[in-house]
């Protein structure tokens, strides 16, 4: 089968960036499914393994990424239970194994969910990583109770996972929602998604001050970590935490979060899979409630671009839209057209 | 009344490192009430409060520190409903307002609790800041669920804040207790307290492992933050949380963490009430359960070291022994003696 990777990081304008591999079908054991890959998404996790794996010496290996796919369960392993033949599936993926830039894809069928029927492959496919991310985020790290009344600053609105974040938190929780974005369109897109109130991050603390906040319970940094640092740090309340997707060099002043009694926690939804955690079922569950408020009605896909066609072409196109960080929501690269 | 306090930093040797003054009596306004002090303990906060607040001006106004007290309900503001005078009560207090070092106090009555019967003055003297501390940073920081058998690593088990938080930790988690201690003395001292192991913490990461644990749900550092960053980078689990109440200089590199979803929080006792925070009646909530453990026989005083007597000399004494960091337990001044 067809596949699609790097051996060697280079820009995305150079040959070799994304190259053609021929590839073994992959075979379902155990707990797996073999997925026939109908769309994809790019997310900015593509571009930083690819720039980052092999920046000096060749992989033996080519590195086939892709973590967001849609497809067709064209088998099963021995004890998969929830999914047969046919089925039409969703998932993130695992950054451990080979990803969906390939024809055929396994993946262990406990990160998997039906994929919402009211969404073509192409709206489908830009939800899983995001969504998990959001979701792990609000529910799991920041361990919001879905009850209180509270306020949450999505840092980093239009994006991918803020788009999604901001429409989890608004359909399943009681926070306020607000996001920073500072062109018109990014404004107007943060509000489709449910915003209460959009903010503009070049100028941070005085944004949120004015739009009537002296402080907010939950931030959730998706764009620049060390950058917002002070300013997190300004606004987030007592006994606040702030979660972050976004690493960075060198080291932040962990004790000015000390007086207010508040804290840090990572989001990262590859740990689950990378650890092999005993609740990594989790993940196949949090993607079937996202089906069901997609197909209810409740959530919207956050598509944007579409690029046709599986080939080097149209994932170096993918790669290069993704990199610019101005995109608002999510592209797919729809395999079938 | 008399009250002691100090008008500038100074080692604790030197002469004016502590003073007596002679303050006006407290009034009992609104939500306060004045109590008749009994019995303090001297706490590293007292210590660290003395050396910093006042370096190189003098202070206009005395600071009188004293952050624990049992004493008997003196008045009452008009505003109380839950205590009547002659209710013997005991409290951690507000680091913004006069401590406990004076014969009478005013304290906010939502932040108070009748002192458990069982204890005398000093014994229960010791436990307010303590168990506040341990209690606040297992459920309200880290948000441990009770039923939950997870591991959590407590660095520093010998002191008050470990000696109490590994005995509320089983009484009322599942949670098995890892403590440091590297003494035969601390060694037997956390047992006693209920330490499920213990492990030196001059090899952390190796002591732990080597008792069978390759990682721990939760770390609560109550003596190094900076000094055992990596160690506890190592140590915790995928989706893992930190506490600490030791501020440090400089930074750390949280990025650390990202790979594992883990996170970092502060656990300050006094935010509630620096911060005026909405919930502050949930202290008076969690030492009125203390004080129930504690009558009940599941939870025993940390009380190792007595001083008497309200006077200068008294505080100075226990100001030195605190600024010494070996300590087992707790220190107490009984004030009547």
């Amino acid at each position: 089968m067809k596949a699609i990777g790097f051996k060697k990081s280079f820009k995305i304008e150079e040959n070799e960036s994304l190259i053609e591999i021929e590839k073994d079908m992959p075979k379902a054991v155990g707990l797996d499914i073999v997925v026939k890959v109908n769309a994809v998404s790019v997310n900015p996790a593509d571009a930083k393994i690819r720039i980052r794996t092999a920046p000096d010496a060749q992989l033996e290996t080519a590195k086939i990424m892709g973590y967001d796919a849609v497809g067709i369960v064209e088998s099963i392993g021995e004890e998969v239970r929830n999914f047969k033949i046919g089925d039409r599936v969703f998932y993130a993926g695992d950054v451990t194994r080979d990803g969906s830039n390939a024809q055929f894809q396994a993946v262990d069928s406990r990160i998997v969910a039906l994929a919402p029927k009211s969404l073509n492959d192409a709206q489908a496919a830009v939800m899983p990583l995001t969504s998990l991310t959001g979701y792990e985020a609000l529910f799991d790290r920041l361990k919001v109770n879905p009850h209180e009344k509270k306020t949450i600053l999505i840092i980093g609105g239009a994006g991918g996972v803020g788009s999604i974040t901001t429409q989890i938190a608004k359909e399943l929780t009681n926070l306020t929602v607000i996001t920073t974005a500072s062109r018109k369109e990014t404004i107007t897109w943060c509000k489709e998604m449910g915003a209460d109130v959009v903010v503009n991050h070049k100028d941070l603390v005085n944004s949120v001050k004015e739009a009537g906040f002296e402080t907010v319970d939950y931030i959730f940094n998706v764009a620049d970590t060390k950058g917002h640092w002070d300013s997190m740090v300004e606004l987030i309340a007592p006994f606040g935490m702030i979660a972050s997707i976004v690493e960075f060099e060198g080291g932040v002043d962990l004790s000015m979060l000390q007086g207010k009694a508040a804290g840090f926690v990572w989001e990262l939804m590859f740990t689950r899979s990378l650890f092999k955690m005993d609740d990594i079922a989790r993940q196949g569950e949090i993607l079937t409630d996202i089906a069901n408020l997609i197909d209810c009605g409740r959530i919207k896909t956050t598509l944007t671009q579409t690029i046709n066609g599986f080939s080097v072409e149209s994932l170096k196109e993918a790669h290069k839209r993704v990199e610019t960080s101005t995109s608002i929501g999510k592209l797919a690269i729809d395999y079938t057209k």
